[in-house]
């Protein structure tokens, strides 16, 4: 029996998830995305950075199996959007450098890189010379090097485009409302979506909440207060330009420590760079100069070159933080799967989430472990 | 007898140059301004420090006196602006602090100091104890302080602003065009005004060239090359957001010299900081990010808390640069003035190089000693 699904949100998450509705056989002409500016939130200002080993971070170990099973799944989820748009994803496989800015760094390098070998990832020490001869560009003064072969890249705003282009050629409906409202029938299952220009019948429907830290705003789903704990995490972004004589200044994504600060530089089919990202939770949208400074400076000091090249852009995200860094992400009714949190790995996890949610919806179970995800585990909070 | 005039270019020269015509009594009717783009060069980048004893250089000896009849015309040129339009100008006169980053930049500055006193500018050296006093923002860093009270400030977009509001209500006419040339008489009077769009006949006419870099592009006025030796010379700066806690950040314009390289902070009454600027003959008209990185380390080595402000724009302008740093300023044929290349000093010279660019015009004698600034004094080069 075809199914219909309302989709609230068009980001990453809301978009690759109906497309697996779509992939799954629900009919396109049956999906309706909601969302009052698509693809405009956290993911507009993403990284893109499929590196579930370079993003490892101490103490989220539950975090681990989630983003090498969907980096894993990556490949096929891009083959298949491939499949169903024309449109590039900025998909590049070259893998990453992980380098130390002095010694100090280089000591903090070492202890990651061991936790990560722990937790059996793929990652290669090798010497600063060898990381020199593979990207010229990197500082003669930096303190080490790690390579992550595995740890690939999207390019956030093309995949979404990309995935808007394929869910359009599949008669999927965007319909520019922001969702304010569910409303249950006695049973608790979802029989209304309400926006704030339109309502749209849900009887029989499955609903996907899926619209960032908006999922934290939305009513009439839960009996006391909505149980999402969401908060924004902001970050720094600069986009830059090569100019041509230096074209490619780098050519795979290079992180770094300097003086513990993380830093990225991933560089784009385009010819642009992508320099992050801070990460602050000053309820302060704008970019935040120092932040800016940080990036700059600790970029210059692992690759000068990067003083060369041009400022196209300076933008700030908001993404969507848990109190455990996990995501909320399963079904909290018949008819209701809430997919969102993702923090800073919703590009990463956008594979392995969109097949769980759609699956979800569809009333399969997820072929992953998603008991640390339930998306009431902080209602107590 | 009424005047007709053609004033090409609508940056804050032409702008100013045109205000002073009607201000002599050519009626604003019988004056039309040919600009594609009003307000965008320059003078939209500017800092609008007016700042004759602040931005002295050595060796620039001739532009000196320019400067200081400029600043002492510029709070009459705002009055009676301000008596043609509501809108507002920005003129502060809460003077200047000029700061040194560490001590061989306070050396510099007291060998400017005797520099600037030699020619006769109000410029009073201050302890650090002082000027943090005046500006408790500044480092406890830096290394010596001069006061300038006399250097005062406009905003550089609304003066312009003011000037084509009260150009309007004169009822001068803006015609969308990019001049390219000029067509003349055997007697080498121009006859018209050539361009991308439309003609302009311009017999009987004066016509003011003062669009900055885009008058070494217009040709026909003359008999050999285009004998300006115009070349831009890019400027990166920075508008920032104050927050509200931190408001005022500094009360009046900060300069600085951190290891030799110049920075400008300048407060706005709308809250926000304008941080300048770069100087680079790269013809690289975005932002470089090494110029955006210089600037801010400078600011923050003297005012730390600007790290806390927002990122708001960044932007780079051309000014038009000559090979002395003086403008062209002067007739060249009956009907003809030229006024252009102003460099780092458009908006502090353009209440004397409007006045002086409407007496020439209405064929007075500027009252102001002109020889150094001869339009073709370069024609050899």
């Amino acid at each position: 029996m075809p199914q219909t699904a309302h989709v609230i949100g068009a980001g990453v998450i809301g978009l690759a998830t109906a497309f697996e509705l779509t992939e799954r056989g629900v009919p396109g002409a049956r999906v309706t995305i909601l969302d009052p500016d698509p693809a405009s939130g956290a993911t507009h200002h993403a990284g893109g950075m499929l590196a579930p080993a370079a993003e490892v971070q101490y103490r989220q170990e539950p975090l681990f199996p989630l983003m090498l099973e969907s980096a894993a799944r990556y490949p096929s989820f891009v083959d298949r959007l491939h499949s169903a748009t024309p449109l590039p994803t900025g998909h590049r496989t070259d893998g990453t450098l992980v380098v130390a800015g002095d010694r100090a760094d280089a000591g903090h390098l070492e202890d990651l890189t061991r936790y990560q070998h722990t937790h059996g990832m793929a990652v290669e020490r090798i010497t600063v010379r060898e990381a020199r001869r593979m990207e010229p560009s990197l500082s003669p003064a930096i303190a080490g090097a790690v390579h992550i072969p595995g740890d690939h890249q999207v390019s956030p705003r093309l995949l979404v485009a990309a995935l808007r282009d394929a869910l359009t050629r599949r008669g999927v409906r965007f319909v520019a409302d922001e969702v304010t409202n569910l409303v249950r029938d006695g049973a608790g299952a979802v029989t209304e979506v309400v926006g704030e220009r339109t309502r749209h019948d849900a009887t029989g429907a499955q609903v996907i909440l899926a619209n960032g830290l908006g999922a934290g705003r939305v009513g009439g789903w839960f009996d006391e207060t909505n149980p999402l704990r969401l908060r924004p995490v902001y970050g720094d972004i600069l986009r830059l330009g090569v100019p041509a004589a230096l074209d490619p200044l780098v050519s795979k994504v290079i992180r770094g420590f300097v003086e513990d600060r993380p830093v990225y530089l991933i560089p784009r089919d385009d010819g642009t760079l992508t320099l992050g990202a801070t990460s602050r939770e000053d309820i302060q949208p704008k970019p935040r100069l120092g932040g800016v400074y940080d990036l700059i400076r600790d970029a210059v000091a692992l690759a000068p070159g990067v003083e060369e090249t041009t400022l196209l852009e300076t933008t700030v995200g908001a993404r969507p933080g848990t109190p455990d860094d996990l995501p909320y992400l399963g079904a909290v009714a018949e008819n209701l799967v809430v997919s969102t949190g993702y923090f800073r790995h919703g590009i990463l996890l956008a594979a392995l989430g969109a097949e769980a949610g759609a699956r979800l919806a569809l009333g399969e179970s997820p072929d992953v472990d998603l008991r640390a995800c339930a998306p009431v585990r902080h209602s107590h909070l």
